[in-house]
């Protein structure tokens, strides 16, 4: 527990409507997507950068851990206060400081919500494209720390590819700087993609700053359902073959098909056991002859039926089919084990295949849907956690499916990372060699190791 | 110098052939493209990772300097063996393992020439865009080492933008492999950016996966005159403004062009006092739609002419204009510094201005030409050794543009790293607090200092 003179110290720093220990606040910020659930000692909202490298002087000093936390949106439990401590919200550094048109830059605080973020660049013509499922809630700094992804990465890379240069406060209170706003930069070590995805265990991320792209002129979307999940596979191989790059490749698989038809009334035929959604974006007179040819590519294939948007519109009642995936598998299974493996995109209809001999051989569904394009799918394992054996079961299965995705070359984690979630599995992808690389670069730069302990490595 | 024990070790695991203590070997390994000279212990050309894991086994044990290098083409002495021991050549590990053109990834050895590599790949219909000035010699690991740039890569990104996975020795003789084949992933710290770059600091690179793209159909030159540097820039600024980004936007300035017109017979009109090399690439239609808007975007501003290539050699004629650069300067000059800040593009014209007062300030002749679209200035200062003072001259000059960069909000390197070259001024652009951040992370995976020191950091 957190002693007084801490508290009050705490208290100090960041002021006493922005600090609690009462038990409503600390189960609030007990959470996170995984819903497991550890309690804080307290939760403090600073307000500036200043406040944070107080709290991490403090914090460093007096061994006390600290866990990061954005929106909590995290899958694998990467903000989870797992032993004790502060959970320090960066919710109050929520502003955009600027956006430099001319370079195409922008300087953010970690707070800024992820769609808040893209729709004021947009109005500037300008593009931030990734885009995790999350992003009505996500913070920035979240997306940076786990390194988030979403469908339009297969065209344009995940959240570390946009993001140039940060302002952080490492575990003993130094406030230090990293990258910066140009284009190019080779002057000592890239702190800035060692910081991206190293899950808040390396320094807390107080300023962002982000390359932009120029708005595509338009897009176009299509929905493709095929009688097999091959053909779709076949689909996503050819077109890349085919020297295409979408904007994004998104795919679901007949068992998310049949629970997306039992939840809601969306119309999608019994002959259809997979649907692809393929974006293009880029000039329009482009983007026409784009899409035939993709259609040209595909037509062999097994599909069922194609349907093209060419409203903003249209393109929302088709991406509706897959925005429903999430909500309609909760109606139908009440648990579920969200990985998100990522194999390379041609062993996509391989690693389904693996799935599916492993839900035969536990006896437990698994619906697959996620970014064909980039190989990352979403294994979605239905349990029902009161049903005694299903979680053992699930576990088995997980356990099967990180194995899958490894002989293919894949990984175990293709956007959500470790968190405690995937930290078991650890010894399955990283060598000790490795894992001792890793945990030398955390030991040096976190010597109490006070900053989000617990995460990415058990030990 | 190299025990006789020691030499024996090292000959039993690459052969006799293989490792050379003679004069003559000692001197061909002894310099950069910087001209600085300091002569090894030993030189010795592995063939396998294995051997390279075994000489730093016996090197870290020994306490022996080993210093890896791959053509030798740097521009900032990042492969000098500064403190003797052993040079490492790559030279031998010369393979492209395997193009993927399922997937679009490749992994090649690190001693592929840059060129080789990107014909081959291009022979494919594939495209790996990095294009170094020295790609013609420069190897793939150097350029990881080194995160080497190009004219290409204010479209594309630079050659860590590319780089998916390694397979890396580390300084104390474990082989680990970080990231993989997979265009996404996120267990773990990301090992690989932090090679990228880290100027072969913390492990030597044995092999490479890389991440390609499908060739553009086709791409368009155009070679501007503008009346004033002013214009020139302000034309880079409002093309990236119009929301287009080409694939190259070199620039040349007044007193380039003026060497290039004494040194060759290209024909560049007297009232050019910039060039702009603009290349856009992608689809046939689409490209001469983007050309005709750059032609209304620029054309207000001083165009005194435009060239424009339709067919590849038309092109080539072109980009002889810049090619000619580095060789004209030399004619006309004997000795020249270039360095290579780089500032958020918008400033381009103020550091111009900024390099005039300071060539006027100290006497000495400095031009700039470079990547303009990425902010990415190469300034040259021209001096005759031989002259008593010109040398302080430049070093007081020098110093001077580094810290009008800095001002600007940009950095001493945008390509060729820090090496011994840039290594006196890290503190300008580091704080103690970061230096101590990438200090730590190299004595955690380095802790004898045997892997290339006395590089970035002169402690």
């Amino acid at each position: 527990m957190l002693s007084e003179h801490n508290f009050l110290a705490l208290q100090e720093i960041v002021g006493a409507a922005n600090i609690s220990m009462s038990k409503a606040d600390r189960i609030c910020y007990s959470y996170d997507a995984t819903q497991q659930q550890y309690l804080p000692d307290a939760v403090v909202h600073p307000a500036s950068t200043d406040e944070i490298r107080r709290i991490m002087l403090l914090a460093n000093r007096e061994m006390i851990p600290v866990f990061p936390r954005g929106a909590g949106s995290g899958f694998s439990g990467g903000s989870l206060p797992v032993k004790g401590g502060i959970v320090l919200v960066t919710e109050r550094l929520d502003r955009i400081l600027e956006i430099d048109e001319q370079n195409l830059v922008a300087t953010v605080e970690p707070g800024v919500v992820t769609e808040a973020f893209q729709k004021a660049v947009e109005k500037l013509g300008l593009f931030y494209p990734p885009d995790p499922a999350s992003l009505k809630f996500s913070t920035l700094g979240g997306n940076v720390a786990e390194c988030a992804g979403g469908p339009r990465c297969v065209k344009y890379g995940v959240t570390k590819d946009f993001i140039i240069g940060l302002e952080v406060v490492t575990p003993t209170g130094d406030v230090i700087t990293t990258g910066g706003p140009t284009m190019k930069g080779v002057v000592g070590y890239d702190l800035t993609k060692l910081m991206c995805g190293s899950e808040g265990t390396l320094g807390v991320i107080t300023k962002i700053i982000i390359k932009l792209l120029p708005l595509p002129e338009a897009k176009k979307t299509m929905l493709v359902m095929f009688d097999s999940i091959d053909g779709a596979a076949q689909a996503v191989s050819a077109i890349i073959r085919g020297k295409i790059i979408p904007t994004t490749l998104e795919f679901m698989d007949g068992r998310t098909i049949d629970c997306v038809r039992q939840a809601t009334n969306l119309d999608l035929p019994p002959s259809a056991r997979a649907v692809l959604i393929i974006e293009v974006d880029g000039d329009q007179e482009f983007l026409d002859k784009q899409c035939e040819k993709i259609k040209h590519i595909i037509q062999p294939l097994g599909v069922v039926e194609i349907r093209t948007a060419t409203t903003p519109e249209e393109s929302e009642a088709l991406w509706q089919v897959r925005r429903s995936v999430s909500a309609s598998l909760r109606k139908v299974n009440p648990d579920k084990f969200n990985e998100d493996i990522c194999v390379p995109r041609s062993k996509v209809p391989e690693m389904i295949r693996k799935v599916d001999s492993i839900a035969e051989k536990y006896g437990v569904p698994i619906v697959n849907f996620g970014h064909a394009g980039d190989g990352n799918i979403h294994v979605n394992i239905m349990i029902n956690r009161k049903i005694p054996g299903d979680l053992d079961k699930a576990k088995l299965a997980i356990e099967d499916v990180f194995k899958g995705a490894l002989e293919l070359g894949g990984t175990m984690s293709g956007e959500h990372g470790v968190g405690i979630a995937k930290a078991p599995y650890i010894p399955l992808e990283i060598t000790p060699a490795a894992a001792n690389y890793m945990k030398a670069i955390k030991k040096s730069l976190d010597p109490n190791n006070i900053l989000n302990p617990g995460k990415i490595f058990l030990d």
